[in-house]
């Protein structure tokens, strides 16, 4: 048993001494052993002062070394074997398969962020030769690339443990990027966070970085959390939660003498768009599918699809016929939190009650702990008339909006908030219909997806996983995929800097073997 | 006589009925005819309402088309001739040449983000092609490029009235985005505002863009200004003015039901480290190229030199000579408006009163809206234990800091807030302790330079005109540069959407022939 209750302060092991969290058994809701001890804000100072400390050794290492430190994280997480995913099982009442398939994902990443580091390609690197010879003026030598902000707070998510938590996205990205990282862990799976902050700790250690490179708090309150974007040393958040929690998150750095991003991703519906070619051609088996993924891992998913746009017609009816045999056959599932099951109930009580909103299906009975799935359905004039019906409700819930004609799909489409994605269903003759909507989805969401579901985000080159305000705090970046790393970095120029002095991606000869914008044309001197 | 004192409201040139704005022969302080009409809340209303209409037609053209607007926007620029020097000359007191040089370098950006639409690497193109037999799940096709944000509303700034006001480097940058424009005139050149609006607003109409693509505004208050930024069909903000302004700005922002990015260019004092290595080399002549730094266009650069950091000694007192016999013969200079040269004033009579802070040497008498060159000096200790000493006197006023050794040197260095520029004057013999700076020095400015000032902005591919807050505020951007441009973009990753329906940066074939990452490899396909 490795699991002591211990958070990682640089080099240090040490139990927190604010107050005790404990994990919670999601399937019974009986508490695990050992407690955790929530950190001090002597905890906090010392993690941050590291950090600080760090970041200049961190970041001045060569990207092959921190390639190599990303590659030992994946690496260690493998080792931890079966203990990981039985904690993280009990944590998360997420099952096996989901789990091994989110470590798979997470070692992933890092080894993806090992690839962007010996690609180079996020430094920008930019040279214009020096003119000594223009006239009126002579030009002097410019050469640019980006640097890491310093160090980055990052908040552990509850939906996903492993692969946005401690060594996930946001911190593999930042690490990356050459910022050292502090993050506090999600209080729903503390145990998880230290059997991962441990192989963290392990590879800083092993490739003998600064041992400020990486922490892990808990809190056991909020006051660490809140300490950790407030305080100077931090210069950058990545966060993963409610929209309650994000826009906290956001006042407070705005509110700092320095102001700094937040990266937070926060609330999306994911709207999924029928057109009636798609209806018509396989309405039933598209409704099907529906449910599959929006009863996948109890719905706990950021891009679960919680809105059906689509026009009434005997292609939705076969659509809600297939959702509604489907969902009736969805057991009730174990939720990540107790307080994750309320807030569902809670959300799908209000609309079980709203006077606009009838029931279609619904899932097997919940109760303790476990979601029922639950599909709802509205009239496009109610949609429109309660702005409360874009409320993220987080589980296996999704609302129909059922519109007369194609205005009316217009006009919920511009009544909506952004997201991160939003779905398509088509066939060849709805082509035409959805081209003229695509500026507007365009507007809408970070990513536009066809004949699937927003669930299962690919790690790739070409992923965003992001969108307009509020599905995020800030719709140019991205929080999968290997662009994650540009959300902690910025240009610097150096203007007739020596040569021995520039930095190695911008020094003549390109020891890097680098693609750069020598007079703005992209080559590889 | 081409000046009516009309804005352009898309198509329109109206005068507006809310209250009255005059330039200001900056020189004599009288009044300039025509007077120039406030916009009202419904000419801001159809300005926002006609920028929303333009920008999906106006994003969905081809880059080229983009391009040749840039340069039909330059070429109606150079067509104003005599009439716009002359009046630029009275409406901000800067002489004929700085002003045939900033209209050169209005249209050199105008052309270079033409360049920049042309090459297309702004779109970071990037494609994941699917993967239907990969095991346990296929991958689907994942393509990504940058799309833009929609209207932007920019702010001329006092100090540029061509390269950073009407048709300067935030509109260039935004119309090459793909982003209409929505320029709140500045104040101090509403004639010059109105001759560049008017060959901007040629430009949309000789080629054939939509209306609303630009439209030029004055404000005779605060509420235009204030009610752009608010607008909801705003989406981001592009200013160069004071940091009282910029934080303003940034507060209504923020404040938005959908916060927006404001990408505001507010103060920097951009220090100046002379190492003994050249003082000893070249100590006076080093003072006289400071002072012709520090007085050029009156000092009203951004980069301004404000703050010079050395360590006492023979070197340093050259330096000193150098500088005092420089500034000596300095003219007093006229300043932008009456605004700034009282400003200035107040700026440098706090220091000359200032109990920690002596007078080196001073320009000759000032008077009337002339400004009188100034130059400080104070010890390291005082510096540190009086913050407001890092507060930026918007002229040609700079403060020596005498420190008596390279740890002093530090801890100033240390303690200043983010800066646009740091300027760095050494000999080969000062390359060790300038190397052991650097990744300090990279945390708190956009551009370092050696053996020269910051004034002289280049426009080029490897500039960076932004710098840490409160320099800017938001450090990971430049304002000059053709990396400008990545301001207004966001990214949009489209899984699976039919070849059809993709945008033709992300088609197959590479119809517009551009660098792209295939699986993350870049390559021209």
């Amino acid at each position: 048993m490795t699991i002591l209750g211990q958070q990682f302060i640089g080099a240090e092991a040490v139990k927190g001494a604010n107050g005790e969290i404990f994990g919670i058994d999601a399937a019974s809701g009986s508490k695990l052993t050992p407690g955790f001890g929530g950190a001090t804000k002597a905890d906090l100072e010392r993690a941050c002062a590291l950090a600080e400390a760090a970041f200049e050794p961190y970041r001045a290492l060569p990207p092959e070394e921190r390639a190599l430190f990303l590659e030992a994280i994946a690496d260690n997480i493998q080792a931890i074997g079966e203990e990981l995913i039985e904690r993280c099982m009990a944590e998360s009442g997420l099952p096996r398969p989901r789990l091994e398939g989110e470590r798979a994902r997470t070692m992933g990443q890092l080894r993806l962020f090992a690839g962007v580091l010996r690609d180079g390609g996020f430094l920008d690197a930019r040279i214009d030769p020096a003119l000594p010879e223009r006239k009126p003026l002579p030009r002097p030598d410019l050469r640019l690339n980006n640097v890491p902000l310093g160090p980055v707070a990052v908040f552990g998510a509850s939906n996903f443990p492993l692969a946005f938590s401690v060594a996930g996205g946001d911190t593999a990205s930042a690490l990356a990027a050459g910022c050292p990282v502090i993050v506090k862990a999600h209080s729903a799976h503390p145990g998880t966070s230290e059997l991962v902050g441990r192989a963290v700790q392990k590879a800083v250690k092993d490739r003998g970085l600064p041992e400020g490179t990486f922490s892990l708090l808990y809190d056991s309150g909020r006051e660490i959390g809140q300490g950790l974007v407030a305080d100077p040393r931090i210069r950058a958040v990545g966060f993963t939660g409610s929209r309650a929690g994000g826009t906290a998150l956001m006042k407070i750095a705005a509110a700092r003498p320095m102001p700094i991003p937040v990266y937070a991703e926060m609330s999306s519906i994911n709207p999924v768009l029928l057109f009636p070619g798609a209806l018509k051609a396989r309405g039933e088996a598209i409704g099907k599918g529906f449910i599959a993924s929006l009863t996948l891992g109890a719905g706990q998913f950021c891009t679960n699809p919680g809105l059906i746009i689509a026009i009434e017609g005997e292609g939705l009816d076969a659509f809600v016929r297939g959702a509604t045999e489907a969902i009736a056959a969805a057991p009730a599932a174990v939720m990540l939190t107790p307080g994750i099951h309320r807030a569902y109930c809670e959300g799908t009580g209000k609309l079980r009650g709203h006077a606009a909103v009838e029931l279609v299906g619904q899932g097997t009975e919940g109760g303790e702990l476990r979601g029922q799935a639950a599909f709802f359905a509205t009239s496009a004039e109610n949609f429109l008339a309660h702005h409360d019906l874009q409320d993220e409700v987080f589980g296996a819930s999704s609302l129909l909006v059922r519109c007369r004609d194609a205005d009316e799909v217009a006009k919920v489409i511009a009544a909506l908030e952004g997201q991160l994605t939003v779905a398509l269903h088509m066939e060849a003759e709805d082509h035409a219909a959805a081209a003229k909507l695509l500026p507007k989805l365009e507007r809408l969401a970070g990513r536009i997806l066809v004949n699937g579901f927003g669930t299962g985000v690919e790690v790739a080159h070409a992923m965003v996983h992001g969108g307009p305000y509020p599905s995020t705090s800030d719709g140019r970046s991205t929080s999968v995929g290997s662009l994650a790393i540009q959300r902690f970095l910025r240009p610097v120029c150096y203007q007739d800097l020596p040569g021995a002095l520039l930095p190695p991606a911008l020094q003549d000869g390109n020891p890097l073997g680098l693609w750069r914008r020598i007079d703005g044309k992209l080559g590889q001197d």
